[in-house]
């Protein structure tokens, strides 16, 4: 009734404020004016303290002020396309390595010219990279971009034969023919990857693959009826590939199982993430809330939030552990009782769908207590944007606002959907 | 005179009997005698709970197995011998990866029957190769050697045909075209180690690799003039480019630098490992001792030890920090601020030797305050072993023996280097 809605009133103006300061903390220190692209170690001052750019970050962070600038009034601002522009020209222009470990391999991180610095035998670069371009070609597949497109048919000619390649050079086929070569690499042959197989390493069923893929098929596929029934198989597999994390006849989600399902041996088999099977949770629900499939519904609440929630939560000193054995062995990460901000982040996004979709009181409740954990511990009232990492007493321990795996992403997306979701939530509470 | 005596006496006591404890924990815990080799993923109890096997440590524990053996009474055992040469066999038939990695390449980690899991491309896996196989040699080749050699010699003709390579099987052989090979990689191209040399990530001087050369020099050169004749000038190289770490007019241990000596930029550029320039500090003395340079003693204890030793020391609560920003940026390493074992293991080592050396109580007294926090901290009264993992305030945060980087290493040599030097501060005090 009239308490919640003035709770949910609380929650979204809290969030919005704290949505604009994040916003700004990142227009105001991290785009790098002389060599375009965005510096992602920024000191909790905002103050840079390495030059390198990490490639996951660069294509989110253009994701991020790509979908602001889309889809919300206050930030449909030319700053915003000017910066998501910059960027995802820079890794265009820098990302993919030329070199021995295959075509469309995006290296990790770049110099600040954009040299290559690092190359993961990983899909996440150019996972990343796929968003990013899809979500800007949503802005800026306009008139001048007609224009932009016949000079860089030009570039692209001279870059196809430089590169003995086809480089598509609109956002939208770049993002389209990345992902093809991404379904290749998971579903086919990843050797383009570097890693070579080894007869003690079977191929695994990684929870992060399917979540990223189905993650990813959501983006491409928003409005796009073609390009939906093109990916259609593609979900239904990543669906499949993440329900078989569920363990333990049904008690426990395991980050990686064999490729049939199976739980698999040692620490590896054992190890559980309850922030990243939150955020898995919250993929499955608003894709079985397109689907209006009630019984993936229920899966996601009940598998994929509770179960997490409920071992994941450190009932000592509150907050989300990092990492778990689900024996109750002592995880070998060094980092495992940490509190980070991104579990949080994905928790509070999980939650607030869940009760938006359900009104279940219980669900709110949930919401509220990671919340106050959240916004009690992470968020810095005195730079801007929120700490990182925690130890497990929530004291802060690294205290930069952005680094290697840190950048404009988790929380501003986090606030973004929370906020998105509690306008839903009041619209309704409305009428 | 009398008290200082006394107190030496007391500590090599508790040295002693820890060693003891120590060996007694692997020799009941680790061997699988099923598959031969060690299992290295042992809990507080001493329980395996991972049974992977990682090269680092099985050859680590080879060499430490037989340098007991070889060189402390109580330690000459028949079951240290017959656990070294299992260990070794394990070894020398699983841990060289032919792939397409190249020729020699040691594979990082191992299923329980030898398979490959991992390959780092790095050194150091065949580094620790060439460590157990030397050390072993020299309790191995007595008769009992020869007669196996002619059995080898067979198996080794077999192997030549299927690998279409020159495999020599004695353990010294093993060691010296092993120990070629990492010359090859450091010194004149490393390609063969799988990492592509990319434009942003030039080669650098990490202080690793010198410092662990160094330690193999040191190790294949005791006692035999020939092997010291053909390695003199790798031992000046060494020292040479372990001396390029200090930086800063002389104030400061850097971990990474060019080439040519100078600072890097960035968090990379900026990163020091206290308990490594003190690791270094007992490597420069030892060598430097040899030599009888005196300006190169004073150098490893001013440079090397004094300064980790202050900049490392956690005014607070005691102990030695795992990683630190010579600027005072926090580091990015979210273990930083951690406790570990193996830092604390070379302090002792670094202090003991400096102050036998000298006499200077300064360097004892210093000796024992990283013995009163050590042993209050890390040794297990309860299981025996030390714990590796404490958090900044000295709480166990993971409470296993045994995991990927932690063996039969560090803790043991720790406690067999500090008895020996023990053993000579006080026959010298006899007399």
């Amino acid at each position: 009734g009239t308490m919640t809605a003035a709770l949910l009133e609380q929650y979204r103006e809290r969030i919005r404020t704290e949505l604009d300061r994040v916003v700004d903390f990142w227009l105001k220190y991290s785009h790098d004016k002389e060599q375009s692209g965005f510096f992602n170690c920024l000191g909790k001052d905002g103050k840079v303290y390495d030059e390198l750019k990490y490639v996951w970050l660069q294509g989110r962070q253009v994701w991020m002020y790509s979908r602001l600038y889309r889809t919300m009034e206050r930030f449909h601002r030319p700053e915003i396309l000017d910066a998501a522009k910059s960027g995802a020209a820079f890794l265009q222009k820098f990302a993919r390595v030329q070199a021995s470990s295959g075509p469309g391999k995006c290296a990790f991180c770049l110099t600040r010219d954009g040299r290559a610095v690092k190359v993961q035998r990983t899909i996440f670069s150019e996972c990343f990279y796929v968003m990013a371009m899809d979500e800007l070609s949503r802005i800026t597949q306009d008139k001048e971009m007609q224009v932009k497109l016949l000079v860089k048919l030009v570039d692209s000619i001279y870059f196809m034969v430089r590169c003995q390649m086809f480089c598509p050079c609109s956002p939208q086929a770049d993002a389209e023919s990345m992902m093809d070569r991404l379904i290749f690499w998971v579903q086919t042959d990843s050797s383009d990857l570097g890693r070579p197989q080894l007869p003690g390493d079977p191929p695994i069923n990684s929870m992060a693959v399917p979540m990223m893929l189905l993650c990813l098929v959501d983006q491409l596929t928003e409005g796009r009826t073609d390009v939906a029934e093109k990916y259609k198989d593609l979900s239904g597999w990543c669906v499949e590939q993440i329900l078989q994390h569920i363990q333990r006849d049904g008690k426990a989600i395991l980050e990686n199982v064999t490729l049939n399902g199976k739980e698999l041996p040692g620490c590896q088999g054992r190890l559980q993430n309850p922030g990243h099977a939150l955020e898995a949770g919250w993929f499955l629900l608003q894709y079985a809330l397109k689907k209006e499939d009630a019984q993936l519904q229920k899966t996601a609440v009940d598998k994929f939030m509770e179960i997490p929630f409920h071992t994941g939560w450190d009932k000592q000193h509150g907050g989300l552990f990092y990492f778990l054995d689900v024996d109750g062995h002592c995880p070998t990460q060094l980092e495992w009782n940490m509190k980070l901000w991104w579990p949080h982040c994905e928790a509070l996004i999980a939650y607030l769908m869940a009760y938006s979709h359900s009104r279940e009181p219980l669900l709110l409740d949930r919401f509220k207590q990671i919340y106050d954990y959240t916004f009690s511990h992470f968020s810095d009232e005195e730079h801007g944007e929120w700490f990182g990492y925690l130890s497990r007493k929530g004291e802060v321990v690294l205290d930069f606002k952005g680094g290697s795996f840190k950048g404009f992403f988790h929380v501003p997306r986090c606030l973004y959907m929370c906020e998105k979701l509690l306008d839903g939530l009041l619209e309704r509470q409305d009428s």
